[in-house]
């Protein structure tokens, strides 16, 4: 038996020490592991396969939508990241820097791109010179670092994978649009892909990206009721252009500078699907990016017929288009049945001499653990449709949780209250930022997006008329 | 008109300079633009176009092979360097050096990978407890950094895209075995995929990687007679797996180290399709990774019916799993063709008034830059044909090149004719490392590989007996 696999049985109790289950389960599971360097993670390849499914899916979004792929050097001169005096103090303090290379100092230090606002506005400085070429949308999948003093696999790493997307565009509006599209389509894909509902909306001058405008959030409800930013889009207006003198000629002949935004989601993606989905077993997967969709478990394997029965339904499976495997190693089906469950597999066959003889097989849905009988001669569709199924009700479930723990306050006390009992407090805010720290400094909640319409009625801290409603929640 | 864009038709002659053309191709068809930082790359969406589609066809075959994809952290320890001596002999000079981050100095400098070997042999250690643990094979597509003095967009940057392949078994041979089918694989994928020819061999000691037992090599004859190292595997035997404790318990319940292995390939491949098949109009594209593999020019394209006529051919060589553009800019169809042309694309096709009134369509082959003309009626099929032509008479035509440049040798002054002709040159060789070096100093040319057989009868240098039969020739 290998190491991590003596106890696989022994995972945290959910309801009562999360965190701990959360790192219980992504070791266990082999989705990644601790790197030599404090902070870093290894992605194994059980995780590796969910983070190019997420890849396969947003890459195909964007390419329909015309942006294209590039991609950029990852040391940045520091004095890049001066120009732009917000991203400077943003993001200084979190950068590792290359001092030496080849064997000497170098004269001037290198960033580790924390993120390429910076070299990817130097670039199109350079390239932009017609209204012809704009708008210039370009993408790029891609490793940053940050720095971070606090880590935990997938949620904050010092190195994480993930895409980041630049476009510059003629004026303001047409930028200001690509930033809510953006976000329209992370939130169809995390719908459809992760099977997970978000709240989308803009954030606060206090919790938006450095050196933007605007930065809008989608956000989504973790098991124990905090919230997990999934994914950003950014409004630069000219900040960036200006620093980097992207400038074009305009159709009436005069130099104008170009508005630029961006827009990322990385393989914290992958923490936000266990923390949405996974239960005291272990990881629930959605069918989409799960990297396996069905396992077929043979009952009493060694009896004649039962192998080669699995094997024939395990190639009919996957010319139709499933992620199958069979699972015919030595240990017991009941062993495998626990280590399936706790990798999260959506659907598992079991295949035994009466199912064979009866002409059906047995389907064990992990999403609610019940099982049920269905017949072999139409497995192709049956395990298309159960896991259709199984997507939509992971979806219905997650988005009935959010629904219900999105609670009202009116007051700091109930608002405390309301993130202590695990949910998403929606309550007035005045726009101060007095204000958006008292909620901090009380109930250790920040202000995760402003709702698209303020129906509230008084701030929540100062009682002062509402400007924001915002939906406060402690968050990772 | 935007910058890169003026001086299409100004590439360097490319029998008199090719590094000059070389240099205007990569840049005026947008593939690459220089970094901010001395010898970093941009790769653009054109040419990172390329890399996706190599990147998906050998992906794939290394899934078909059984190999995982993973990833694992870009720093890695300097003290992890160290423990392999011939290792860090061989990359210290050339790396680059993380000293501070987050604020502060570090404790340990950490060093951005120039390659994998040490930090996935010490998760290897971790991971690997039994027999049953192995083979391990795991895969990972990253970018790398090794700094160079001299550096060439895709040939020699500081910074380039690779895959690295890495493997542990329980035995030498399983090791070795490996190492040549990665070879192999490797030089179906130039041959089917880059339609490219290579020699393939095992290098001399002094050629093989820092580190490994035995390296072996592809090689690629550039247009001017040059060599370029294509990919490379490494067979370890049991070096990494001491230095980073990597041991598995055997079936004989006794503690063994195991045998590794890896293999790799770059964006470097890009610069061996350009150097392989390009000409004097620019670029000319394997179908297989081009990004475009037909443009749809219309003639005079204001005449009613002909940008409808181009619009349906368009659909229907999609719905054929085609990768068509239709060009329909206000440039005029010269300049369009002297566009195309520069890009690479294998076909054109050229659909006006009399072509429609006629049912055909003109096709131009950018490999023979002949024209022909076809049924449109028939259009998915004869694309596809054609399309398949290209990529046999591009791989046909290198071959035969590669074929006849490489010339016998016995002296020393036949050597350096031989290179100096824009050959590779076939000799013998004693083995010794003074006659590799003498070859080197008098003709500028390195051991590409060794002949599987030994078929010379004396050292081109010293008159012994030969011992190796080897190719050497001046590369990049």
């Amino acid at each position: 038996m290998a190491k991590n696999e003596q106890f696989v049985s022994q995972i945290a109790d959910i309801e009562t020490d999360f965190p701990q289950w959360y790192t219980d389960v992504v070791l266990k599971t082999k989705l990644v592991d601790y790197g030599p360097v404090k902070g870093t993670m290894v992605i194994r390849p059980y995780g590796y396969a969910i983070w190019e499914n997420i890849q396969r899916e947003l890459d195909a979004r964007f390419k329909a939508a015309g942006v294209e792929n590039a991609y950029f050097p990852l040391l940045i001169p520091m004095s890049f990241m001066t120009k732009e005096a917000e991203h400077v103090e943003g993001f200084a303090p979190e950068v590792a820097v290359v001092t030496h290379a080849g064997g000497a100092k170098l004269e001037e230090p290198l960033v580790v791109r924390p993120t390429s606002e910076t070299i990817i506005g130097h670039m199109m400085g350079k390239w932009v010179e017609s209204w012809r070429d704009l708008p210039l949308r370009m993408n790029q999948w891609c490793n940053v670092m940050r720095w971070e003093k606090t880590t935990r696999p997938f949620l904050r790493t010092s190195e994480f994978l993930w895409q980041e997307g630049h476009s510059v565009y003629t004026s303001g509006e047409e930028a200001e649009t690509e930033t809510l599209n953006m976000l329209r389509l992370y939130e169809e894909f995390a719908k459809n892909v992760l099977c997970m509902p978000v709240l989308t909306g803009r954030k606060t001058e206090k919790e938006k990206f450095a050196g933007a405008v605007a930065t809008y959030g989608m956000e989504a409800m973790m098991h124990d009721g905090k919230s997990l930013q999934s994914g950003t889009t950014h409004y630069m207006g000219q900040n960036f252009a200006k620093a980097f003198n992207v400038r074009f000629t305009d159709k009436d002949g005069t130099l104008k500078y170009g508005y630029t935004m961006s827009y990322g989601v990385s393989t914290r993606l992958i923490g936000a699907i266990i923390m949405t989905h996974g239960d005291q077993r272990g990881l629930v997967l959605p069918p989409p990016v799960s990297p396996v969709q069905a396992v077929i478990v043979p009952i009493a394997q060694k009896k004649e017929g039962v192998l080669e029965a699995c094997n024939a339904l395990l190639e009919r499976l996957k010319r139709a288009g499933v992620r199958v495997t069979l699972d015919d190693s030595d240990n017991s089906p009941g062993w495998k049945f626990n280590e399936w469950e706790m990798k999260g597999v959506p659907l598992r066959i079991e295949l035994g001499p009466r199912d064979i003889e009866g002409g059906v097989m047995t389907v064990f849905r992990r999403d609610t653990c019940e099982k049920d009988v269905s017949s072999l001669s139409d497995a192709e569709n049956a395990v298309t449709e159960l896991l259709r199924a199984v997507s939509e009700n992971l979806y219905a479930r997650a988005e009935k949780r959010m629904r219900e723990r999105i609670v009202p306050a009116e007051t700091l006390g109930q608002l405390l209250d309301g993130v202590n009992g695990g949910n998403f407090v929606r309550a007035g805010w005045c726009g101060c930022r007095a204000c958006e720290d008292a909620v901090k400094e009380t109930a250790q909640a920040t202000a995760r997006v402003m709702a698209e319409e303020n129906t509230a009625k008084t701030c929540v801290v100062c009682g002062k008329p509402s400007v924001h409603t915002v939906f406060f929640a402690r968050a990772y």
